[in-house]
């Protein structure tokens, strides 16, 4: 129903603007203005120990995703206002795939549900993110 | 009341296991078993776009303080059960000096409050972060 | 995949033997291994002022439908752990009509993803609820 | 520093202009801008199963007590945005004392740390609510 006000590659050089963003090598494979789908290459520089990816990392990944699907709906967006994230279970190599769909946006928030998968599809993270909208 | 199971050094060596901690330049400044302060100094990568802080950095900090206090009170822990990060402020330049408060520490879990500042106090970001307690 | 451990009949009298729950009016209408559908009357007694339900009748709503569905897939649970609400609209009038999801359920915990609609289908608020496992 | 916006009889009437509220019997003892205490006694229709009170009792409490330190500080609030609730120990019999701490108060949102205790002093929950402004 709703239309995709930023496109694919618009998104990809907001991300990209975010020096972390660049290093963490996150970039959006296929966006709607209900869901954005971003990879993520797991690096030697995550590891939060004991062969896991730094619980941090998923966090970083989510904000970006739900950032991506809020852009891609609306075409701007303000701050983060909270996030929430659950951990699941831990990975290390291989990519990490991150969903974020758009559960709702109204005229001061837009709420967004994120998942953040290994390559073979298992649930690694999930998480909820509150962003401001740009008054 | 409680006494300090694992020390400022020993604490600091855990933190630094991590790549990423290290990337992160996280380190401790002070422990006891209700409260660990650790510092972060600001660097370009962190940057998030638009001269902000990457929200993910935030919650990468609560993650490995709230991980310090349950260390300096416990000796161990089990991994990240789920955070909440709220973000109050954004800041960039200077260091970041987060304090995590123990709140509970049972048989299985872990609850910690983490606040974020900078270095002249501003409130940046807080966050609670549950660990599931080593079975 | 999964079998279904306790039954709708079951887990209504599970639901009823608090009194709180009772009180309320929820009951369960439906429930599989995956998912549970509760439903609440709305009351007058549940307003929170102005017209609009309050909002820890959502969160109390939310909590009991998180452990009907867990109750359908492992016949116990142990107390929750933690549980975060986000307020999308409100509405009075008309029964609630509340879907809990269970997100995985592990040896330590388990993570339910919970919404509530109106009668018409409108999204009132969502949840996560970690409950702990017996152990 | 900042100045009391609405006083204690004020916070009670707007309290009590919300039927669920005067069902839980919810009052607020103390107020000041920063920090506003209530009281709510146990009751038999609160238990939630197993001599336990219902966990959505703690979330009304916490979100109602946040409310009353932002009519405290601002005179007027706008809906809860989303809330966080932890569980530390269960109790039944006796009053509740919840506390709830200004933490930031802005143009677009309150964010709000509460406790809830037995009247022993034994935390039994917290939570954060984040509410909407006025606007």
């Amino acid at each position: 129903m709703s239309e995709l006000i930023m496109n694919l590659e618009a998104i990809n050089e907001r991300l990209a603007a975010s020096p972390f963003n660049r290093w963490l090598g996150l970039h959006a494979e296929q966006v709607s203005p209900e869901r954005a789908q971003l990879r993520m290459p797991w690096r030697a520089e995550l590891e939060g120990g004991k062969g896991m990816t730094h619980g941090g990392i998923f966090a970083c990944a989510i904000d970006a995703a739900a950032f991506a699907v809020i852009l891609a709906a609306k075409g701007q967006s303000g701050p983060t206002i909270d996030m929430r994230v659950d951990f699941h279970a831990n990975a290390i190599e291989g990519d990490f795939v991150i969903t974020a769909d758009l559960l709702r946006a109204g005229s001061r928030i837009a709420t967004v549900d994120v998942r953040v998968q290994s390559a073979a599809g298992r649930l690694l993270a999930s998480g909820r993110c509150v962003y401001a909208a740009v008054r």
